[in-house]
C-alpha cells in the first residue's frame, strides 16, 4: 500500500483546513482572492464620464449613482445558519438592488471586511466566492476589497456604483400623487425562512453537549421555498435593461430589504405624497401563509415588516398602466399614491384604512 | 428671588441630557441632524456627468472616484479619550484624504453608523457636528447618513466621491522608476499622541473606584502638538486646487493613514517599482522625538509604521523637481522610486539599506 493511500482515510477524517490570516498576511490573502479573476484590487474606483458607445456612435455623458450598505454579524446575519458563500452573494445584492431600483446599470462594487480573530483564510475565500458569483451575474466591471480587524464578529461594508445615460434619465417621469405602486414579487417569505432557521438554532442549542454528536439535521425540505428566499434571493440582472427596452421608466424605485411598509413610507416622505396599498393585492406565497400558521404568526405582518425580501417597489404613472402591465406581466399593482394628507395606509378588503407602521418611523 | 434663578444651580448640577434614540425614533433623529444644514438626506448620491463651468464656458466631462473607509470602535478608535465631535471630523477626513491624494475634488460623503444601545441622540449629534464641520471646510455638496444597530460599540462606514475633469486627468504624468517621493508634513506625531492618551487611560483605570472623585486630569499641555496631530488632523482643502493652479500633477498620490511604510509599499506594488527612502530626510517633529524618548520607544518606527498621520505621499516626475520645490515649498523630498528588483528600502545615513516593513505585507 502506498503512503498516499494510507494517508487518505486520515485526511478524510480531518477537520477542514483552517489557515490563520496572520500566517500568510493580508496582502497575500488579497492577492489570492483576486487571482484568476478579471479584477485587480486597485484601491480606487474610477469611472470615466463617457462610456463606449456602439461602433461609430457618439459617446454619451453619464450620471452616476453611489450607494453604501453595511451588514453586521449578530444584527443583519447569523453565521450559525448562513453559509458564508450565501452571505457574500447577498451582501453584493443588497448594494446592487438599490442601483437597479433607480434604473442604473451597476458598474462597481467595493467591499470592506472587518474580521475578528476567529475568521480564517478559508472563511474569507468562501465569502468571496459568493461575491464573485454576484459580480459575474451582474456584469460588475470593477471590484475592490479591503480587509481590517474587528473586535467582534464579521463586519461588511459595501459600496456600489451605477451608471446611466444622462439623456435617458431626463426622460424619467416625475412622481405625482396618482402614480400606481407596483411590486416585483411576493413579500414576507424571506422573513418566514429566517424564522425556520432561528427555530432550528434554538432547538439545536438545547441539545446537551454530550448528545450533540447524535444530532441529525432535520429535513427542511418542506421549507425549501421560504429558505431559498432568505438564503439565496435573486435579482434579475436585466432589470434596468427591461425598462430601457420598453422605453418605460418608473417615477420612483425602491429595493425592499427592510419591509414593504418601510419602502412605501420612504417614498411618501421623499416626495411628500400619501399612499394606499390594498391588503388583498399584496402577493404573499402560500408557503409564507403555511409557515406563519405553523409558527402562530401573522403573515400580513411578515409581508409588511419582515426584512430581506429583495424585491422592488416601483411607482408608475397611472397613464402607463396598460403598457406597464403588458411589458411587465409579473409585476403586481398593489396600490397607488395619493395626497399627503391621507398618509400611508393599508386598505383592508372591508375598506378600513390602517396607518402603515415601519421600523424607525 | 425668581423661580428661574432658584432653579439655576440645580440645572448646573444635572448630568448632561441623554435621550434614547428609541424615544424619538430613527427618522426623527435623522431629520434633526439634517435640519438647518444645506443637505437633504436623500438615500442616493447622484452625480451628473457634467459640472457647471464658469459663465459661458463649455461644460466638461468628468471622471469620478469613489473610496470607501470603515472605522470600528476598539480597533480604530477609543471613545474613552476621543471626543465624538473629533471622531466625526476625522472619519470624514479619512475618506476625503484618499480623494485629494488622487487630485480629485471631493463632492459627496455618505455615512453609515452602526450603533450599540449605549449611544444616545446627543452622542450622534456630537459626532455629526464634527462631520458637518469637515463638510463645510471641504465644500461637500451632498451628504447622507444611514443609522443602524450594532452588537458592540460604534461602527462607521464612509464613502466619499470625488470628481475631476477628464481633460485634466489626461495630463497627469505616468509613474516611472525615476519619480521622486514627496511628503506633505512630518510623520509619527499622531502615533505618539495616541500613546499619551493610552498612557493616561491606563493610569486612570488603575485608580480605585472610591478615589475616582478625587482624580484631577493631568496637565497635557506639553503634549499639545502630538495630541492635536492625533485628535484633530487637518487637510488643506485647496490640495487639489494647488496642483491645478501650478499645472503640475503628481504621478501618484497616497493618503498616509496606516504608516508611511505601508503607503510606499502600496505604491511599489501597484506600479511594480522599487523605492528608496532616506532616513535622514524623513521629517519628524521634535515633539515626536521627545515623546518617543519619554516612552522609551523608537521615533523612526513611529514615523514609518505609526498610523493616523493624515499626510500625503506623492510621486513626482524627476524632471519637475525644481518646479515642484518652488510651487510646494512645504513638501519634503524623502526619496525616489527605482527598479523593482531593489525592493522598497530605507537608506540609513551610513548608506545601509533596510527592507521596509509594513503591516499586512
Amino acid at each position: 500500500m502506498s503512503t498516499e493511500s494510507q494517508q487518505k482515510p486520515a485526511q478524510e477524517n480531518q477537520a477542514p483546513k483552517r489557515t490563520q490570516i496572520s500566517e500568510i498576511g493580508k496582502m497575500a490573502l488579497l492577492k489570492r482572492l483576486f487571482e484568476g479573476t478579471q479584477y485587480n484590487n486597485s484601491a480606487f474606483t474610477k469611472f470615466e464620464g463617457r462610456i463606449p458607445g456602439k461602433a461609430g456612435r457618439t459617446k454619451d455623458v453619464n450620471n452616476f449613482l453611489t450607494v453604501q450598505k453595511t451588514m453586521l454579524e449578530g444584527i443583519d446575519f447569523d453565521l450559525t445558519y448562513t453559509p458564508l458563500k450565501h452571505l457574500g452573494y447577498k451582501a453584493a445584492l443588497l448594494a446592487l438592488g438599490s442601483i437597479y431600483a433607480k434604473c442604473f446599470n451597476p458598474a462597481s462594487l467595493a467591499f470592506s471586511l472587518g474580521l475578528s480573530a476567529r475568521f480564517c483564510v478559508e472563511d474569507i475565500e468562501e465569502l468571496w466566492m459568493g461575491v464573485l458569483a454576484a459580480c459575474k451575474e451582474h456584469n460588475i466591471e470593477k471590484l475592490t476589497l479591503d480587509l481590517g480587524a474587528s473586535m467582534t464578529g464579521l463586519n461588511i461594508a459595501i459600496t456600489a456604483c451605477g451608471v446611466q445615460s444622462s439623456k435617458l434619465m431626463a426622460t424619467f417621469p416625475a412622481v405625482d400623487n396618482t402614480c400606481l405602486l407596483c411590486l416585483t414579487g411576493n413579500v414576507g417569505a424571506a422573513y418566514m425562512g429566517l424564522h425556520v432557521l432561528e427555530r432550528e438554532k434554538i432547538a439545536f442549542n438545547k441539545i446537551p453537549a454530550e448528545r450533540v454528536a447524535e444530532y441529525v439535521q432535520p429535513d427542511l425540505g418542506k421549507y425549501k421555498y421560504i429558505l431559498s428566499q432568505y438564503l439565496s434571493p435573486e435579482i434579475n440582472p436585466k432589470t434596468t435593461e427591461q425598462f430601457k427596452e420598453a422605453r418605460l421608466f418608473p417615477a420612483w424605485g425602491g429595493f425592499i430589504t427592510n419591509g414593504l411598509a418601510a419602502a412605501v413610507k420612504e417614498l411618501c416622505q421623499e416626495h411628500n405624497v400619501g399612499a394606499k396599498i390594498y391588503l388583498g393585492k399584496i402577493p404573499i406565497a402560500s408557503q409564507t401563509f403555511a409557515m406563519a400558521e405553523e409558527l402562530n404568526m401573522d403573515a400580513i405582518t411578515a409581508a409588511l415588516n419582515g426584512g430581506d425580501d429583495y424585491k422592488f417597489l416601483f411607482a408608475v404613472p397611472v397613464q402607463e398602466h396598460e403598457r406597464f402591465h403588458k411589458e411587465f406581466p409579473n409585476v403586481d399593482i398593489i396600490g397607488h399614491l395619493c395626497k399627503p394628507e391621507a398618509g400611508a395606509v393599508l386598505v383592508t378588503p372591508e375598506g378600513a384604512e390602517i396607518t402603515l407602521r415601519a421600523q424607525g418611523y
